[in-house]
């Protein structure tokens, strides 16, 4: 599980998305400046957005999955095996992949506003930069106030053009599109909630990590990706879950982890947010659960917008001593483990099985 | 022009989109109360502002277009001329009119945060009443971010939803829907920016109207409704503009009207709201090229978001002595001749063209 950067398997479908993108944003800044240069400031905003970093990994499950059926067992595209080059007369799964970055920027966007993030990818967020602007200028009204609007309308023209990117899906691939954008807009919902009313229980941290990152992240692209190269059957679909639920659960841990030890540089947004917002994570379930009365007061401060870093630290370190990091980290562990599992009974071509074993094991042991 | 309420050709589609859009409710709160009833709170949030009112008038403009091209000259269903029994074949053009009244929903629950309006047909907006909400159940957090960000999410999962519906259209008409999702967006985004920059010029208010009224309401539905009989030609589209072009201007002249000069129980939010944000209007455009020096220093006061009663009233003083309010009721007046003008060229049924005749008295005499 040692990873010097991204595998292959996820840097070359990155490059070929970025290049749609690229695409999408040049048509769409030529087409609507034309009419009103006003009118591609917003398209400018969220291209900002988009070309400052992510992964792609949700690309990367569309195109492994998809690329496992259609080479399967041994199809036309096998000798083909370290290239991309069987997609390029299938550009609908470059733009599938294309749409699920777009579907991420509007999420990020409109969760920065929620959580009201400063910093994103190292640069400041879209609402934050808005708000800004306007007090730059010299214009009406309150800064908060445009930024937010702002901010909700780039989230909304990604939403838009994310859509417009999966036109060539099948209905069979369009169904899972729909029902993970509902589980996006609940899970998220359902974590805002909690954090409100400070039910930050297990099963709640639970429920919510399977939406916003086993089903959004892995999943549903997975599932998607094979209904691309035929409708999959309920068998497929299962499969493909026996793999996507526990990297899911693995990746998100990564992700708590990261959001309190990682390094701000890396990971793009200031470390203790997380902890500022109430985000309900399995990481402080397991501190709650263990913690003595001396560490409850410090979690108590879990929640507080107005944490400074050294109360961030001292939760830090209750995370450490009451065992949470660590068994967390044994978590990550065992769900690659159930994950790499999986692979083997797909009825997917062997590139693309070792293509989801070094995604696995990279969702694992990243460091951003 | 005078009308005794909707005509019978709106109120028919309106119900029965109604009914789709109560099923697709009910399924969905079924679906997700059994997983966990928090869930279902996000929707129940949106079923209210859904089924709080809202004329469907997006809806009979799908509905006609598509039954319009159907029965010409006088297709299979001609018989069945005063009842809309036509389409109970064609479910899907009920569900796309239901698409519109959801996308519509999402438009509104997220410019009422970017207005920061207090009610919406005469209930409380979704990011005040959830607002309230956090403080009366004793939350965490504040309550402003929590109100707004439940309205983010309410109005992202009415658009994904929206989306759904659109599952059975064809690829003309996806590619309709695609473009006026992203017209939407950057024609609200054209109109907080002119608000808070004041640039009120007449060019701009155009062409937010252009964006959010005669595109968004009239001419994109009935280009999508025509195209989900057979995919349009060119020419078809461009006759279906010439109606829509300038009858979506009146609808605009006439909201602007009612915005300032409505009765607030009938017009669903408090009059004097667009003054306050600023709105760029064609009525506040001609206020400002007529007054004089002691109206100029009046009208100064648009876009302050403190102006108490008489301070709207003496705006809407200067909007009536100036002779806006009479400039834009003439008009409106001329639109709508133009726009009928527009309906006879039309290869459509007779009982299409008769909807759209009335269709076009309504928008213009509409009191709400």
């Amino acid at each position: 599980m040692v990873a010097d950067g991204p595998p292959a398997q996820l840097t070359r479908v990155a490059a070929e998305v970025d290049t749609r993108l690229r695409q999408l944003f040049d048509d769409e800044l030529a087409r609507w400046k034309e009419l009103d240069p006003r009118l591609a400031e917003a398209i400018e905003e969220l291209a900002l957005v988009v070309n400052s970093g992510g992964k792609r990994l949700r690309a990367a499950f569309v195109y492994w999955a998809w690329r496992g059926r259609v080479d399967y067992p041994d199809g036309p595209h096998a000798e083909a095996a370290d290239t991309l080059d069987t997609h390029r007369s299938h550009p609908h799964v470059v733009d599938v992949g294309a749409a699920f970055e777009l579907l991420q920027a509007f999420a990020l966007v409109h969760d920065d506003i929620m959580d009201d993030s400063a910093t994103r990818r190292g640069r400041p967020t879209v609402h934050v930069a808005q708000a800004a602007r306007l007090t730059a200028e010299g214009w009406k009204g309150e800064p908060r106030r445009f930024g937010e609007g702002v901010a909700i309308l780039v989230g909304d023209l990604s939403h838009a053009y994310a859509d417009s990117l999966m036109a060539e899906a099948n209905p069979a691939a369009r169904r899972i599109w729909d029902d993970l954008r509902i589980e996006l807009s609940l899970g998220q919902y359902l974590d805002l909630r909690s954090a409100a009313s400070g039910q930050m229980d297990w099963e709640t941290a639970r429920r919510v990590s399977t939406f916003k990152s086993a089903l959004y992240t892995i999943v549903r692209p997975l599932q998607l990706g094979a209904s691309l190269a035929s409708p999959a059957d309920p068998a497929l679909l299962a499969a493909l879950e026996a793999y996507g639920r526990p990297l899911g659960r693995a990746f998100q841990l990564k992700d708590d982890l990261l959001g309190v030890l990682g390094n701000e540089s890396q990971v793009g947004k200031p470390v203790g947010d997380d902890l500022r917002e109430g985000k309900p994570t399995e990481l402080a379930a397991i501190a709650f659960e263990r913690g003595r009365g001396d560490q409850q007061s410090i979690l108590a401060g879990i929640g507080r917008r107005d944490l400074d870093a050294s109360q961030v630290e001292a939760i830090v370190d209750v995370f450490r001593t009451t065992g949470a990091v660590d068994e967390i980290e044994a978590r990550i562990g065992d769900l690659v483990i159930e994950a790499v599992a999986a692979i083997d009974p797909l009825p997917f071509c062997e590139q693309a099985k070792e293509a989801l074993a070094s995604l696995a094991d990279y969702v694992a042991a990243r460091n951003s």
